[in-house]
């Protein structure tokens, strides 16, 4: 971290002038910005949290819900777990449906690693509860106006309006972590031409659909169908994710229950497996497929994390993970520079972010051919489609590429 | 094989009419007809082998070069590489090289297979010499204005006209072998509407050069630079072929040697490496890349090999080797048919080439991406490229499973 201006230290805020400093402002209480709070707190650094929405509205979004071995080892690690440790359901394997077969694929077996399902929701709310509860850090919510100044000098600032007495307020600080998402103030703070946003766009729909029915599998299911891909995902023993491929920017009003059932069953038929449970459908949403990445991830004293610097669409689940790698590195980083005056991390951060997220990116679109391709209408592409799929089940090596892929467990993160 | 008509047997051939009868006619005298013709003569399957240029064009028309192990065994075990297992070279690695570095890639090391350099030339010429001169095969050179006949009857024949005589002759046989190209006979005469041909333009042209130079590293070598990619791949000791992307359709002209120089020095430098040896350039032909696939292969007694069923651009070495693959394939069916009655082969046929086929255009795909993927001036396909070149280098299961489909060891086959 090259700056001029010594670290204010880990012995906590004072006030300066009109407005309150602290270490580290952390926009968005999302899991990224969540989890470098909690490390910050862990690491005796005084932060705040600011989110626009309130506690209860963050502790119910249905969201993500897949989470990768390494980060709960690293959550674990970091006390964050507890919770999710007794109640996530540990996955070992994932299913292929295609020409009315079943083609399981069990990770587990190949490579001794599994995949966590743990709602977003649930995770929030640990990390919220952790974070105010048990580690008495000072989270905001439903602040309205949040704007970021003077990122490019020693000492920025963030205001926001405070919902209870509708005032204007200030906070001063260190550093600046944007963790409130694509659309939120941090990536607006970014001067034009400062970041290059690389940009894909897939071209394909998602009907997001939740649906109150237990899962019908125990494992998730990708369902390669002419009509369209279909995924099926467990949440929790009552509620289901399913997805629907459908137009981009289709309208989910043209989406009845009965035509989701019928959709659903048809392309995730598989020979001898029981049929689908219905239940009532609770989230019908139609999600454009499109990944996005910042780089770089930093612009002088401000760091973003999640979202708010990359977004990948949710075919391989990777969003959440990728969250959670940017949140362990620069909570570390932040504590190393702040506590310790070592800048390396915060200097390495946007690199060694991006290395994961591009693998995760370029991962996302080879599995998206995989669900799309076949029923593309090129007979080119469901032909070396087809080729990929059968890859899987008949080269072992194929297989060991994938898994790590899949299960994101590369040694060189 | 369901026919009515009973197999001709293995006795040779005979005269009937006007017309002489011979078990098998094979049209087209490239590596896919001639080991078919080699593998017939080895089973006491009379047949005719007809071709439209010269037995001395075809022996110097300069093509592929790069013969995968297991099709090095498959020939030696039949009796067909006594020159190559003398003269080819034997790769171990291969080396990519971007940002002025270079990265081997040592595939023997990893697999302990090898990639085999002959040019096509010398196997077409060593092919020829065994078929006629060795085993006694009939080969007619330079016949004009081959066409099939009654290809869905049990009885098809072949017309052409002799160069010598300039009459029209004809054969009757069981079946025709149709591998002449995609631009041949036995292609034109696949009624419309029985086989679909599934294509993939890649909007991508290359330069193909002969340089009449030496190698100038023991291995292949890619060039991944922003002006385009740039290839080297060892012919001879005395003959190197380069590669250099280029737009579509550009015209030879626009290359002048200097400029053919300049660019190839550029896009192929690496840290340390000595400076490409130049050379009289011999050939200078632009291609446009493309693929496409024939389904099914075959069309009544017509069974297509090579070429003539599928093109796959030159990204990944793969066109000969799936050309020799049908031909051990077919080879054997026929003489298990005409010999021993056994028609499994013949029905498998078009299947089980295919398996390969779509393997191998789905990975001269996925290479295209590696090769061109960063100058196409698109940052997220660049992010995403140099993220698969990356998991090259840092991912051992990612480096088995390229090293087992750019050398093309998969057990399944």
């Amino acid at each position: 971290m090259s700056t001029d201006s010594p670290p204010s230290g880990s012995s906590g805020s004072s006030g300066s002038g009109s407005s309150r400093h602290v270490p580290v402002v952390v926009v968005g209480a999302g899991p990224a910005g969540l989890t470098v709070g909690n490390i910050l707190r862990a690491g005796s650094v005084d932060c705040a949290v600011l989110e626009a929405e309130s506690r209860e509205f963050i502790e119910r979004r249905p969201r993500a819900g897949v989470i990768e071995e390494w980060a709960v080892r690293e959550l674990q690690r970091r006390g964050l777990a507890d919770n999710l440790s007794e109640r996530a359901q540990r996955h070992s394997s994932c299913e292929f449906r295609f020409g009315g077969e079943r083609y399981r694929f069990p990770y587990t077996e190949l490579t001794g690693r599994h995949h966590w399902v743990y709602p977003q929701p649930l995770l929030v709310a640990d990390l919220v509860h952790e974070y105010v509860d048990v580690r008495g850090g000072d989270a905001r919510f439903s602040v309205r106006d949040v704007a970021l100044h003077d990122l490019d000098t020693a000492r920025p600032s963030v205001t926001y309006t405070c919902p209870e007495t509708g005032e204007r307020r200030s906070l001063t600080c260190d550093f600046v972590v944007g963790a409130d998402g694509p659309r939120g103030a941090a990536r607006a703070a970014l001067p034009t031409g400062h970041a290059r946003i690389a940009r894909h766009d897939y071209g394909i729909g998602w009907l997001a659909l939740l649906a109150e029915a237990p899962p019908s599998s125990d494992c998730v299911l990708f369902g390669i169908h002419p009509d369209g891909f279909a995924g099926h995902m467990a949440r929790s023993p009552g509620v289901t994710r399913y997805y629907l491929q459908c137009p981009p920017g289709d309208d989910p009003d043209n989406w009845s229950d009965d035509r989701v059932w019928s959709e659903l069953h048809q392309r995730l038929e598989g020979a001898g497996s029981p049929p689908l449970t219905e239940g009532p459908l609770i989230e019908k949403r139609v999600l454009d497929l499109h990944d996005h990445v910042v780089e770089p991830m930093t612009y002088g004293r401000l760091f973003l994390a999640g979202d708010s610097a990359h977004l990948v669409a949710p075919i391989a689940a990777k969003g959440m993970n990728l969250a959670l790698h940017d949140a362990f590195l620069l909570g570390d980083a932040l504590v190393a520079y702040l506590d310790g005056g070592d800048g390396s991390g915060l200097d390495d951060y946007s690199e060694a972010c991006l290395r994961r997220v591009w693998d995760y990116q370029e991962f996302s679109q080879w599995l998206s051919e995989v669900y799309h391709g076949t029923s593309a209408g090129d007979p080119f592409r469901a032909g070396t489609t087809f080729a990929r799929l059968r890859r899987l089940f008949t080269s072992p090596v194929a297989a060991a590429a994938f898994a790590e892929q899949y299960l994101g467990t590369a040694e060189r993160y």
